[in-house]
């Protein structure tokens, strides 16, 4: 008899108890990690305290979980579970890994969404957070998940070595902050023209875009590589499969942008906040940038060679990424 | 002859060669701590790329610059530093998670100058951030300043052990997140009224301050502590001192809070935002919160008993805890 998932005890009572999630084929397991992330992330937005908290506001906690919880594919934390599993890392660890990249990745979601920035009123089909609650609840619930992400990365109740819980810390600072993913929603705020003339060409899109979205999808790998301990090559080949990975997830991007605008609109409009980009489709053309995903994704398997068939997975979600529909 | 500071070359670049600032008396040693902790922050803050970062946009930079450089008395990584400079801690160490905290402290500042927030024009005589640039550009740097926090306590170029990287990173995060410091902010914007009726009793409001302010202080020492590697008791009694510090900060606020509105007004008023809060003030009159005070820098002397001399600086910046006028 399997218990509902609900009657579980909290994975902190009891780590070691935890196993990956096994799945026939990549959809299930997809889903199935995603459903473990969703656990974790319930389990420490619940409103019991926490060593060293001396109280959890009931306003602030429903909606740090309207910000996290309920929504998106957790592809982040998919790949960092997935290339620690590969590596034979112990689950406690991955899963924590993982889903501080994502509490980093929802952060950084509930801020661009606030009026001053992108000013979206939906997210998952939800009203965002400062519509649901009001600006100033969502400036702080950003604030609090990023300090979040960096508490479960140090604690010691997933991860047993404290060099590892350093390094993750490390890595996930270098990608999400001045130089990575704040760096990169700047200069896209700045491409709209916000703070001056701008125009973009291609080479200053592709940074942009690497700093903004590419640098945390690399991280999620290298997350994986330090919890699953890769040797220095292995290493070196995981994170040109990251970093391939991440192009190939933003040249998707921008060619979803382009059909999703001539489909609507019958001619190129774009989003107004790509209006000051040009991107890869602009330099290649729609089928020039078809054949740029393909090539990426070969770069991705190439990459993940070493590791023959146990790479399967890895494989399948570098395909996933350029496949996907939103 | 005595090279002038800005000729140093960079701390990063031979952190061993630096020793903690000498100075006759304590308010001679506070601007020496304030000088190196802004030298440390103006070499992280400046245009030279760091180890995976991909750029460093420059309004950004400048931004977050004006932010943080300039300022304050750095009374929070004054409390790391000293303690860790008692327990025989290395300077390195000790100067990185105070630079920390304070970038934690000024995250924080220029998140609650927002509009949506606190809605200040000015801060330490400055334009804030949002004034000087942007409210975007704002919750950016915020970001961005957190980040950076973390990334420096999980560095091994100014902590070698990293389970003391590790354990900074946890402390740090549990002081400031949704527990601490963001959860804190967020009661005190209820305290306002802001998400319905709010009247604070003194308890509730001694709590919200516990988070809001005193958490981070007395993380400010349980950082020296663990820079220094304090035995369990050392590490309780200084624990105690972090404790009272921040308790008497908050009396001594509020005892500035109600002399300031005195007689500017000849009436208390207080500052909007704290009306409805009831604070020790209310309940213990000016001459009680004062005695209040008394008691608490008492306390803090009583648990810095076993240092004995070598507490000294502790025990004055407990006194000029109280006795600040700003």
């Amino acid at each position: 008899m399997q218990a509902h998932p609900a009657a579980r005890p909290p994975l902190s009572q009891d780590p070691s108890a935890r196993a990956y999630p096994q799945a026939a084929d990549f959809t299930s397991r997809l889903t199935a990690v995603a459903d473990a992330v969703e656990d974790f992330l319930a389990d420490r937005l619940g409103d019991g305290l926490q060593p060293g908290e001396i109280a959890r506001p009931p306003r602030l906690m429903q909606a740090m979980r309207h910000a996290v919880l309920g929504g998106g594919k957790r592809l982040r934390p998919f790949l960092a579970i997935e290339t620690a599993r590969m590596l034979g890392g112990a689950y406690p660890g991955a899963l924590a890994a993982g889903a501080a990249v994502e509490l980093v990745h929802c952060y950084s979601l509930v801020h661009d969404d606030l009026p001053a920035m992108d000013d979206d009123d939906l997210r998952r089909g939800k009203p965002t957070v400062h519509k649901a609650y009001d600006e100033a609840t969502a400036i702080l619930v950003g604030d609090a998940l990023q300090t979040l992400a960096f508490e479960i990365l140090a604690d010691e109740t997933w991860q047993p070595d404290a060099r590892i819980r350093a390094d993750l810390v490390l890595g996930l600072a270098r990608a999400s902050g001045l130089g990575g993913m704040v760096g990169g929603q700047l200069l896209d705020l700045g491409a709209e023209g916000r703070f001056g003339p701008a125009n973009l060409d291609v080479e200053a899109t592709l940074q942009l875009q690497a700093m903004k979205t590419g640098a945390i999808l690399a991280h999620s790998v290298e997350a994986g590589t330090l919890v699953g301990g890769a040797d220095a090559a292995g290493r070196a080949a995981l994170l040109r499969y990251g970093r391939a990975l991440g192009q190939a997830f933003q040249v998707a991007d921008d060619i979803l942008d382009r059909e999703a605008s001539s489909e609507a609109m019958g001619k190129r409009t774009g989003k107004d906040k790509d209006a000051g980009k040009a991107t890869l489709v602009d330099r290649l053309g729609l089928d020039g940038a078809r054949a740029e995903c393909e090539r990426l994704v070969g770069e991705c398997e190439a990459a993940l060679a070493p590791w023959g068939e146990a790479a399967q997975t890895l494989k399948d979600a570098a395909r996933f990424t350029v496949a996907r529909k939103t």
